[in-house]
């Protein structure tokens, strides 16, 4: 199986003029083979070949759209573990990691064809006519929800498979029936290369329309801004940096017909550690945090970059064993060398600032690109004064923040931006004080999380993998789980057509079949009712 | 019961340096009495009020806000027809319009307060742990709804109640938990006044927390952007002209925490006559057609502002039936004098185009402010090469398009931009042709409508109002019904928590009394199961 570096339009091959190659991370070495990068031509090609396929989806049922979702799976496992040698040498992550994040793709990819199969997403409510009505008579209305139309996903580095060319955001628009427009991200062309065969290889096999997905690689700001700036598409997806996600969000607010873009930006997902348990198993939350700074070299965007802390004899057990832990952990390979410098440099401006003490480092021994863990520690009352020390540090480096009391923790927390995640550990006795503390957690995160840890999210119907600005764009909706189908999709209404010219799902034989609402009154599938009953 | 012209901020009546006063709309007469209009301190001041009401509600369940919906109901309802007797004034609008308007008013109240407690709104789901899973267990995920926080609503001139200071868009925002500022239109700020009123009576009456509700009146732009630049306010709801809400949203993307704006623009509802019905129908159509123009002297967002058919000996029929008929309708009062200008500058735009017929007015006794109907004809050509004619007049005029054949008549719907309604009028004969129009006016609009008339908007659970841009600025939702509360929440997932943090409505034993998912699985509530299976 061999990479051509070519670009896929629709079903499609292409070469262009210029080119650039994928840098191993760990070796800084160019690979074979060169990949083409796309222009603005093939951009407005791919758009205009995405409408098309967009129309032609309108044909497609929501059934045919699950065995498409099945088939890109069973294609990307079919790959074999060749795929994850290339993930493994461009992305620089090891090679058990890129096992598991596979087994994600593939049951986020299955989990979505389940969902398309229950019918509820398409939120139909029918209210039926009332002729007899006083004063008027109500129409017979019925609502259902429809695909926006070609969406731009953008590939992000640190999930080359997970949130990447066949990721969370491909397959939750896939499934509303939208067409995608990958722009894929140059750190891992290979990777994005032999995934984009396995769908072009599944829509083949599942006769989607030419255009259903298109993969445009290349390097230049412009490219992905072409793309987006593009009339066809009608909502971006996004998981990166701030300023890109920002950059994208602007020139989408700039369009004549502004789009919805989704963009997962930035986080530094607090931890409060609670007094009471704090006292009974400092060491051993020591370990655990350890263990979740540093999974992955710190590269997930909920890697835990804030600990808030009562100050005290406890927290000073729980320090020192994070050192002592910390000191050990070897540096491994970040995914870049920008995103490694960029680290490096975040890490440099706190070990040089005047209120922040550097408690611990990993392990010195580093070699090209390896992200050496750091932690920082700090009063409360510092974070107030000085912004740069809550900005996200992507990688393995985390703040300590000493507070007097839960009135300054309180005030650290209503201080901080919007965040995907905050995470809360406590014991009985701390239960009153976690109580204290939710109402202000939970007003600036997407998910709180109960004596555990923020990185690891599971894919399934109630993740939020979101949150206020500026953890994502939009905070009404999630990039992870199921409920990430609702954000390509918008309501319909049909007023008194006849069931001939109705949509399948809105018909009078069909809706009863899925999960709805009938004169506002919420109700299961027919099946499942005639099941409950029996 | 007297008017003060006092400025709302809570439960607070507050003066300013600044005056204006409400003019009578068929007269041009100014009232009394004076408005105080609020300044950027009071903006401030409602904005930091709001956000600690804010906090307050969530000690507020939802049974106490669905009575503090109905109570506001009761309370305008009170206010008795001295209401409707100034917003007469204040409008123009008949009596027997306003009191339906009222009705619609109350009953869209009520009708969210029934939503809250059926529950669904609050989108339950619960994954529940898998222990035992392999290679991971699989954590206890809870995932529900919360509101986004303290809400602007722009009160429309159109709709002195409906979509004003206790019209839908606050109705759905107070109904999701989210405290209320009203911009209140300066055109009506005598009923808003007792509108606010009735509002903040049902609020000390339920026990509302106070702030939950403020009016501020005004006539400067700035006041309006100085609201919706206010850090507190996270989400706008408007309703108006396409550069009122344009503007808006450029300032809400232009803030350090871009937030969403929900603006419903700009709309000339499309009315497609196909042949077959045409054929038999044409005069009675035409009647149907001018009652639906005027209505209202055409200020209706759903106002039909095209008709396309095939040009031919019926569709002159039906012109010469619309000609008729429309002579014979008096002129009568616009809302504003600011309207009614713009209104005859965009008539006379088209009366003075080279390329559009003027085929009849409205009878031409006309007096201060009043709406002279017009119907213009132009080749489906003209209308792809000119924008101009496609762009809404906001009044009772309307372009009949004829065009060639099937093909053009599709160009001329592919080309327009997005719309709130389109509509078919059909019969047995034309329903292929029907079919074959049905996708691309689906892409185009928020609801369809079968042999019928856009205006006239049910408030349902079906319903939908809004339809992709510059329809709204955010096809994803709708303004009426009960879909319209989702603008205003965002989901957060709790991981691991026990029952005894959880928020009310995710612990064990409350969370089967709401419709749900269980693991994936949809359930309605617990009592409406048993009654099932009974």
């Amino acid at each position: 199986m061999g990479l051509s570096g070519e670009l896929f339009i629709g079903n499609e091959r292409l070469r262009s003029g210029a080119s650039f190659r994928a840098i191993a991370a760990a070796t800084g070495e160019a690979l074979e083979p060169a990949f083409f990068a796309a222009d603005v031509v093939m951009v407005d090609q791919a758009c205009r070949l995405a409408n098309s396929a967009f129309a032609a989806m309108r044909t497609v049922s929501a059934a045919q759209r699950a065995g498409f979702l099945e088939s890109i799976a069973e294609q990307i496992m079919a790959l074999g573990d060749a795929l994850l040698t290339r993930a493994a040498t461009e992305s620089g992550l090891p090679l058990a990691r890129l096992g598991g994040e596979r087994a994600r793709t593939v049951n986020q990819l299955r989990l979505f064809a389940d969902e398309l199969r229950l019918g509820g997403w398409q939120g139909v409510r029918i209210d039926p006519a009332l002729p007899a009505r006083q004063p008027a008579p109500r129409s017979d209305l019925r609502q259902y929800q429809i695909p926006l139309g070609p969406v731009a996903v953008f590939g992000a580095s640190n999930f080359p498979l997970a949130f990447s060319v066949a990721g969370g955001d491909t397959a939750a628009a896939l499934a509303a029936g939208c067409p995608v427009i990958v722009k894929g991200h140059p750190a891992h062309p290979g990777t994005s290369e032999w995934v984009a065969q396995a769908v072009i290889a599944a829509a083949r096999q599942c006769d989607m329309p030419a255009g259903i997905f298109s993969l445009l690689n290349g390097e230049s700001y412009e490219l992905g801004a072409a793309i987006v700036r593009h009339p066809h598409i009608k909502a971006v997806a996004f998981t990166g940096s701030r300023t890109g996600g920002l950059a994208l969000q602007k020139i989408a607010n700039e369009r004549a017909e502004p789009i919805p873009v989704y963009a997962e930006m930035s986080s530094i997902n607090p931890v409060v550690l609670l007094p009471g348990v704090l006292a009974v198993k400092a060491e051993a939350l020591a370990k655990e945090f350890v263990a979740s700074l540093t999974m992955g070299t710190g590269q997930f965007c909920t890697n835990p970059g804030m600990v808030l802390a009562l100050a005290g004899p406890d927290l000073d057990r729980f320090t020192a064993s994070v050192a002592d832990t910390l000191k050990q952990i070897a540096p491994s390979v970040m995914l870049t060398a920008g995103i490694h410098a960029n680290y490096e440099s975040r890490v440099e401006r706190l070990l040089q600032h005047a209120h922040v003490n550097v408690i611990a480092r990993g392990d010195a021994v580093t070699s090209r690109s390896c992200g050496r863990a750091a932690l920082f520690s700090v009063d409360a009352s510092a974070v107030l004064r000085y912004p740069e020390i809550s900005e996200e540090m992507f990688g393995p480096a985390s703040v300590l923040v000493r507070c007097r009391d839960l009135a300054e923790m309180l005030e650290i927390i209503n201080h901080l931006e919007g965040q995907l995640t905050a995470t809360l550990h406590f014991n009985d006795l701390d239960i009153e004080l976690a109580r204290a503390l939710l109402p202000s957690l939970e007003a600036k995160v997407g998910r709180l999380i109960a004596n555990g840890w923020p990185t690891g999210v599971e894919v399934s119907h109630a993740m939020v993998h979101g949150g206020p600005f500026p953890a994502t764009a939009d905070g009404r909706s999630t990039s992870v789980g199921t409920l990430a189908i609702e954000r390509f999709l918008r309501p319909v209404c049909y007023q008194d057509f006849p069931d001939s010219l109705l949509p399948a799902m809105l018909r009078n034989d069909t809706f009863v079949n899925y999960p709805h609402r009938y004169d506002g009154e919420y109700r299961v599938a027919a099946a499942d009712s005639a099941t409950e009953s029996s």
